[in-house]
């Protein structure tokens, strides 16, 4: 493989949705069970999941080998951990808690090679395992996801989607919905909640750029694809883990003797 | 905690049928996961699952605290194995392919200290973990299950069963179904593999030990314990991944547009 | 387990001194072996200790199963840290080298969810470990404690206490010394350290929120608990290594032929 | 991907040597170095090399990516050693020190599934990383390569060939070497030894299996493939960092000032 | 570093009762601590420690740095991993539960190079951190100590001492007492048992061997060597954890307020 | 060992330019095939190379062991890293990406303890693996290598050198030429690049500070400690395997049939 082209950008450039896998538990094994299921990407979440950089390095081959685009949830807006993940192999980085300019230009000059940013060089795996042409073409290939999911980002957004060199927004309703009052929890019914996802997406498409939210159910998660969202993610291997083994327990106790 | 008394044998002292949780991946987040789900036992799979020494280390604390029998499925009838695992802190181990009496000798040894066996003394976590008294309570309370599933183990059965130490069997339907010619699988169907099934539960029954089946669904599971299982074991979390992945990829990508 | 409740907050509503374990060593062997001791907290250090977040990830499971809260002390003031530390499970935060109103503001917003602070939500282990109710009852039960042990923090020690959501101080005696031209070192005699200790903690106490010391032996510990201190640490782990280690050599070697 | 083919067998339709690259350094990076060299195969030392199991479980991916086939040369003709590759995805078993027909009929019996051997059923990450059909395609795609490298295997070459289900052999020149006499070494150049290999290559031929040689250099593997060795090994990742640091530094002190 | 020198057998050479130091707890901190004691050997406890393989590669190169002599005792009588922790570079090996003079001829075997012994030729660290005339010296650097722990062993000591290649016994005082009815526990002071122990010594004397004794405390330890013990083992690093713990706890607990 | 004395330091007394091995790849094996090469100081690069933290831990006492000395270039000035890796042993720190004197300043100040610097104290391995005089040599034996790589590091040349308790820079020419407009690569041949070098060196030099540069191949470097660097990086492990397996397989592939 010697070129390297961003599996998620030609999602988009065939104007599809992307499902989105998201991976909270580091285990090769628990990868490859997710992969077979065919999401276009997956995500590993260094935030709230507990993946660790050992970590990283270890699942991308097996999210790379699947045909899924790869993505880093950093924990934070960290140059070194953005830098890292890059130069391990993520196609893509969402991070989170972005609440100004200030941290969308941080976020996006950390995936940037110069002149378009200040990204250091020095791609240890991404070139031998991506392509021998990275370095030429990560500016355009990486995708750069800045999380709206306070109410500062919500009122910068327009500045926010100005940032040059930023792909797109990820809405995280959990911290959106405790920032606006109504208390973390995905899949919002609340008609704030949802007339605000609804404004991100709308000022985000208007701004020519793409915008993600992360789901819970496959329901949802269609509907939010309807009104046009770019990628959703549905669930997590941990909940997958959890809802399998309530459902199997309980039907187990439960079934009449 | 000071003294040793496993959670495995008191559901036994009431007669009831134990849930076993089955972990093939290694992660402290997915034992968490699946802990959650109220299981009478959790095993660490060591021979078809993903786990080494350094993770059954990991996850026994996990399970401990969780408050079900932790039990592990060593790789093979190995002394080093065994022993090492016991060490750790397992409460209980389930030998594969014990196919005759001299196996299962050689197990029960190996977790039977003299001289009702040869395990030698070093229970370097197990003491700390378990209990102060754990050197002299361990011959009584750790649980041994030889698994019974090829033809050899099957016409030896009894003469297994009598093995002094042995606490019971379990049945592996994927190796047994092969071995019989019926190829893998679990939750067996076919006429042969039900009466085979039924013919180690009671002859094991019959020599006062315990009969335990692994197990795919929990409607399957609940029939077995109806039947007289001791112990059942229902899917695994890789199992929960891929199923519960399949099924939203699956649910998004065939909703209708 | 579905309910959270900090069992060092416990200590504190009895108005006794919690004793506080160090871990330096990141081995789940070594924990189990502080654990059995019955310490009422145990911290892993990850700033002069050598775990990793790997290493806290399997660490925490036996410190919960041990009775003890668990403690982190993170490497720096850093969101990332401070946020992935409680959402793998961690019971409290010891932030080291605050030295202004800033970094305690900042250090307490990450320990703290909406509206009270701006930690991002995802307690992907902590949930599932302490509690179903974690997410209600985090903003309480959280413990924070900020590191003085710098000029500039005793100078702004007044403000640092008022900061909402901060529930006491940790004096770091090794580098508050050397900031004082004492040099580092524990359990100081020095007339000037004495006093400037105890101003901490009467200031503390008078602000309404608990003083911690970290202390080398256990009489100085002693002492501190009698003259006030609401949680003393005593040695390390690797220090009883070494100390033992010495020891049983030397009393080998100098013992006479 | 849902069909396992091996790469290797793949090789061999086409009468061609395949170019094994030999991995000691359980390093992702490592074997990305490697990999993008376009070996054949890649064989995973578990014997000499410093690869544990759970680095195994991390390589295996990155070998896939690459399009070559995966070997392991697991550490003894161990039951547990050689299932647990395989299941981990191993497309063939490289097993060292194979003595007697017994040693060989073992070995062979660990990697075939009923009736052919004794493999125990659970292809736990082979299933989901290779194909949806590895069950059933896993007996005649694995490959089984048996180390001669003592004077009992070469006495008893005959009978070895013989076991049915074995793929080849694998010559070792260092062991070999020094049962004959002649100390360790690659890439031997004693009549004794030609000889002796030869002699091993054209039995093995005759008997229709193929045969593998354990080089040095690339010119001398180019000669053995010449003669009609079926798979060449040349050097290994850890002779590559020994010979181009060696080079650089002597190199640079030796250049004239 | 390109000669190969065993401090163990210099310290034999001298006359002189080698110091071992015994770790249970596989942390490169913890090792560290432990190394600065000055112990004139350290060994690494695969049976009844924690560590695995991988633990085992990142301990040895602390325990060379310390000048120590490093052993490893490996769980079982098994080839793999007698000869996987001598390619790593361990200088000696500790073989538990030899029973029979089989068992240290399998043993001695897998540390001898042809023609003393069968070991398989691959010093792959051995070689780069011990000294590049390794292959030449290793048969008479390498220190070969077979654990007398069973009635079958004391009752065939005479033969097992006549295994060529054998440096040794290392008397297992834990398992040795249970054997003979005494339970398990270090420092004997049955009369029995210090006869038993005695009569090990002169009859290892006798032929020629070295006699090593695992002892709890440094009092015993030294009478040990004033007996004549060649080396004697004190304690371990968990149990310097435990008791400094329990030490100060206690301390703390128990002093007047 | 109780006395900590750089040895890099050493080198430079006797004003001889330092040869520096690069460690891209986390292995022990790998940096013991690396340290055989006699290289001056050895150099975990943490920034481009994939080396985690516990990785640092087990690689640091492998290259003290070859007597070389240890840096580590963190992934950014970051308190955190910084001062765990030089309590981890490190024997100096290669900072990334300094633009201002802002910057350099915050990277010595945490290379320092107080008054020299903020440098927190708890040289947790340090001490222990160093020397136990580490405390008090710590501020004179430390290296600090500011990296110089961009414009504005370039335009703040005169005032970074003037920060007291620098060591000296260190030149990427890889970011340094993307800055400049030339791409990324080493070895620079562009006449501004070899006189921008050049003038980072005498700028260097003339402050009195050591100037490093890091090279491709030996004859660069040789050139480059011919015009006075202090020390020259020359290629890297990764880098080895690389070349090492192309120029193999090239070689099988291309000779003559």
């Amino acid at each position: 493989m010697s070129t390297f082209s961003n599996p998620l950008r030609q999602i988009w450039a065939e104007e599809r949705t992307a499902v989105n896998g998201w991976l909270a538990v580091p285990s090769i094994l628990g990868v490859e069970a997710m992969a077979v299921a065919g999401w276009d990407v997956l995500t590993v979440d260094m935030q709230h999941g507990t993946a660790d950089y050992s970590d990283l390095l270890s699942l991308l081959p097996v999210i790379e080998k699947s045909g899924a685009a790869s993505l880093v949830r950093v924990p934070w807006v960290d140059e070194a951990a953005i830098m890292r993940a890059l130069d391990a192999g993520a196609m893509g980085i969402i991070a989170p808690m972005i609440e100004t300019v200030a941290d969308a230009e941080r976020f996006v000059s950390a995936c940037r090679y110069p002149p378009e940013g200040g990204r250091s060089f020095g791609p240890i795996r991404a070139r031998l395992a991506l392509g021998a042409d990275y370095p030429a073409v990560a500016n355009k290939e990486v995708v750069t996801l800045a999380m709206i999911e306070t109410k500062s980002a919500v009122e910068e957004l327009d500045k926010i989607l100005a940032v040059p060199g930023l792909t797109g927004v990820y809405i995280g309703p959990a911290d959106l919905g405790a920032a606006f009052g109504h208390g973390p929890g995905f899949d919002r019914q609340e008609p704030e909640m949802l007339e605000l996802i609804e404004h991100i997406r709308q000022t985000t498409a208007a701004a020519g750029l793409k915008c993600c939210l992360h789901c819970g159910a496959a329901a949802y998660a269609k509907g939010a694809a309807q009104r046009g969202m770019n990628m959703v993610t549905i669930s997590s291997d941990a909940r997958f883990i959890e809802a399998g083994a309530k459902a199997e327990v309980s039907a187990f106790r439960n079934a009449g003797d």
